[in-house]
């Protein structure tokens, strides 16, 4: 029953040889990549705008120098990726860079700052794509948060069922995003050449509630770097390119990088030079819209492809995430169930993780973008910071012909990002930066445990120097606890006189006097074989049971534990369980779990009784 | 750890002998079976002033005639009741009497009307409690769910401990009770007499919403009648009193009938003729005391005193619902494990199941009293009904001399509760006596399918008419899962060999290639034992290894299954068992629950091999 209904959402398993592998061209390869970093201009756009309006039209007035000084940032940092593309033609994610060049230790932080920003591009794409639409339509923004997880919930299913994210679908978001946008920055353009300077921001402005300081300069610069996530997509992804794949990978990255820098830049110019601000219900990008297209259709259209391709964006998480943890997992820094891969050959757990902690985050911070920002800005100029560094050393480690100037590049990327992480770090360390720099050393120190543990296990179960087991293994003692004389015991005891000669049954007495029907009884059915009866002074199973086996082995001295017959009966419906008490359940998990300190454990056989109704 | 905090918090275990008998003399026992009675003044008051206030004075005007015709209620019930006590000296419960007298289908209608009557004492003393206390400190009124939560936890645990219902400490509240309320109803009575006819009502009364209908009087007076719950308890409890048993516990509900009587009868007068009406953040019998105490300490002392006395009611449930629940196990029309008596000697499972029914209504019904009342009575006077109806076949069937006027009484208190049962189901249908009405035939049918499933489990389970096990039963066939050739699987097949000569070891190759190592360590290892390696298609161990058993039991056609030993590793540490695939879990559930359609079960042999850190 259950299973069917899972096949019905999911769709029927598929064989692990149906795994094949895609080869993307580059107008393909752009869509499959970039989703992240161009909708990243939704939310940071709207992070300088809110982290400026305060300080009234002085501090709109900084919005276009900062958008450039981004901008040059965009270019530096892809100027640095557009290099990692070509030294790790395999595919260079921050975790592979920065493992193989920096340590062990820099590839953990790497990859769990790469961790903590998939996730947070989830939820911050889901939220800004709800923010958009709901600035279209008013009536959803008090919903914003269930409207997010109900569209998590569509993308989690889609990605279990396993969605190709290379897939045609995938395309057609990125490029109306594109083919909308750009037409407008035009009409935008146009509109402000052709009405000639306006009054701008003085006239529209709300008043200023703080002054204009460096500091509140530096804040907006440090969210407004969000604009760059999503930029390092592709140098994890260059061979799944048609070849030659650095070549069209490097390509693909400057065209990306040309139309971010494109749409951030010219948007935010606009906004600034056409005087639009946003009230508290709409974005500044939907302000920016209504502003050159009206209320009309076109409005609308903007509206509804911003918000799927910051849909398509958090699905790129989907794919992403999961792909980081089973590398990780592979490498024994996480649980090995992450490696598993699902009926439809995708790895399921990594997906269900990250919809349970995006939707976490959603709810937590009520489907606020804002607020989830300064979590963000961090995790990613983290990655970005190592990965450079990681480049440099590799160049370094390579000299090949002109490593100097590629040497240079990375460094001035790395410089650059290291620079920009502190100042996020630092503005933003009282809103929300602090939860990352406290997450990601928790998540270090997980990562080393859990290699550690497995090493340890690796070395318990190591054969190396274990003797040859050459005596025969003498046949075991058995001893069976029974609740009393019925069908459901006739085949343990069949059983454990197949395998011993010496069975001994036991009966614990709970109420006084019940057990004088039973040995009667008992006598009756196998006269042979003995019945030891137990008193229980604390109407406990478990305890006498226990003792009563330590006592038998320590009198027997055999070296041998006696093996444990667990009759149980199966009912036919599930709801009858509950109608049972759960002592064969107990009485086997008191003795699995039983430690002891070396030698043989106790054995214990389970007689399935199955009642036919 | 666990078992330490448990400890702690519950007491360490009692041994069964511990359990002990306490007779109770008058006084103790009227605290210990009258603080339901009691305190149902509490919540009638305040449903009568709610049901008529909004009639304005007029309506106010009836609560007078319908406090009389309650009380003339309680009468005929209080005799009827005292013929059960004489009837039934060892306990006479609605569900005995109704069982024994009317059949078992009438039984069972009375046993879940009790059950749901205990529940609804409990939440809905828990809420009156609150609103007592509420309205002497404002602050509190808006957290009243809460507030009554943790009320609930404090006497879910002091249960669990097994706290002593008759103990000292329990008739405290009570005596507290009357001995503040009865003098406060004298004063009262004095200033009244004293200010001579006052203007009353006409003047403090709100503006009347509805004309004053027979409807809206019937409306008031049906749930006026929950005054009357609670004045069955001393019927079941006879055994526990002092002998001469049935004439002290008569003696003893005269008492009770009477106190509750005056208390009831004479508050109700006095907030009608001194004309006292309370706000919405009130109860009326607050404001009927800060009336006649003024809002000096004596007014604060009634309030606490209430709240505690509606406390303790509600700790009369947790006595009485888990009795019940044990009755009804034992009889096998509710799962066998509310007859099971925890470490402290009470029924724990009980306890729980109350509490968490009892969490559940306050939190959905907002931790309002009056929202609860509907679902309340339709439970206590269908209870009532069905107990006097069996008493009148009780006679009926004895014919002692005067049996007469003992069937008469019964039958007259059989009628008049009929009467009440019917003007509260129609009146309170829609305000959720519905729910009631719809919930016991639910109970009803559910203790009938589990005495069934009991009775069936009964019959597969007997030895009746099974032959005796002649033929000596030949070793079994042994297959032996493994996950590679490691120190963990070491163990299992030594003791595969010491029980049989027939031992394969699977394995199920998962990831392409894998088994070609496995093959040649098992080799050097066991070079006389085959291994048999699967492919697994889908990625599964469960279905190749089940096909794989059913394909060698058939080819061997011996008439029997093999046995299938399970080496399966136990992590030191709980957290561990995340870091590793569940596949043994997985494999002993999937062989446990397959269904066969008869003779023998598969066996599932566990070996645990414990890792050390």
């Amino acid at each position: 029953m259950i299973n069917r209904f899972k096949h019905l959402l999911l769709g029927t398993p598929l064989p692990t040889q149906a795994m094949g592998e895609v080869r993307l061209n580059k107008i393909r390869a752009l869509a499959a990549f970039s989703p992240d970093a161009l909708s990243s201009i939704a939310y940071a756009n709207q992070e300088i705008y809110l982290g400026l309006v305060i300080a009234g039209s002085a501090g709109l007035g900084m919005a276009w120098p900062i958008g450039l000084a981004i901008g040059g940032l965009l270019l530096i940092v892809a100027l640095s990726y557009y290099q990692t593309i070509h030294g790790y033609p395999l595919g260079g994610g921050s975790y592979t860079v920065a493992r193989e060049n920096l340590g062990t230790l820099p590839g953990l932080i790497a990859a769990s700052a790469l961790m903590v920003d998939y996730l947070l591009t989830a939820a911050v794409s889901l939220t800004a794509g709800v923010e958009a639409i709901a600035s279209a339509f008013p009536v959803l923004w008090p919903h914003r948060v269930a409207v997010a997880l109900v569209l998590l919930l569509v993308i989690t299913l889609a990605n279990l069922r396993g969605l190709q994210e290379t897939g045609t679908l995938m395309s057609i978001p990125v490029y109306l995003f594109l083919f909308t946008y750009m037409p407008m920055l035009v009409a935008g353009a146009l509109k402000l050449y052709s009405a000639g300077p306006t009054a701008g921001l003085e006239a529209t402005a709300p008043t200023s509630l703080q002054p204009l300081t460096s500091i509140l300069v530096l804040h907006a610069f440090a969210t407004g770097c969000t604009a760059l996530t999503g930029i390092e997509a592709i140098s994890n992804g260059v061979p799944t390119f048609k070849p030659p794949e650095s070549k069209n990978a490097g390509r693909t990255l400057i065209v990306m990088a040309v139309l971010m820098g494109l749409l951030f830049v010219g948007s935010i110019g606009l906004t600034q030079f056409l005087g639009v601000t946003a009230g508290p219900d709409e974005t500044i990008l939907s302000a920016l819209a209504r502003r050159i297209l009206g209320n009309g259709p076109g409005y609308f259209v903007i509206q509804i492809s911003t918000m799927l391709i910051l849909a398509v964006a958090a699905n790129t998480s989907f794919a992403d995430f999961p792909r980081v943890s089973a590398i990780l997992s592979k490498d024994g820094f996480l649980p090995r169930q992450l490696t598993n891969l699902g009926d439809r050959l995708v790895f399921a757990n990594g997906i269900i993780i990250l919809a349970v902690a995006t939707g976490a985050l959603i709810i937590l911070f009520g489907g606020d973008t804002h607020a989830l920002i300064p979590l963000f800005a961090v995790g990613v100029f983290l990655a970005f910071t190592l990965s450079q560094s990681g480049m440099v050393v590799h160049w370094f480690k390579l000299r090949q012909p002109g490593w100097q100037i590629k040497a240079l590049i990375n460094g001035v990327g790395a410089i650059a990002t290291a620079i920009t992480l502190l100042v996020v770090a630092a503005s933003k360390f009282t809103e929300g930066a602090w939860i990352t720099i406290l997450v990601l050393p928790i998540l270090v120190v997980g990562f080393l445990r859990i290699r550690k543990h497995y090493r340890e296990v690796g070395k318990q179960l190591s054969m190396r120097g274990l003797p040859p087991s050459l005596r025969p293994f003498p046949p075991p003692r058995v001893v069976i606890p029974i609740s009393g004389v019925h069908r459901g015991i006739v085949d343990a005891v069949d059983f454990a006189e197949s395998i011993s000669k010496d069975v001994t049954a036991v009966y614990i007495e709970m109420e006084p006097g019940s057990a004088e029907k039973v040995c009667e009884q008992w006598k009756r059915w196998w006269p042979d074989l003995p019945l030891v009866v137990l008193q229980s002074q604390y109407r406990s199973i478990i305890g006498p049971l226990l003792d009563f086996l330590d006592e038998t082995d320590r009198a027997h001295n055999d070296g041998q534990l006696a093996a444990v017959i667990l009759p149980e009966f199966i009912p036919a419906k599930w709801w009858h369980q509950l109608l049972h008490n759960q002592t064969t359940w107990l009485i086997k998990t008191a003795l699995v779990y039983r430690r002891r300190d070396a030698g043989f454990q106790r054995v214990i056989i389970d007689i399935p009784y199955h009642l036919r109704k």
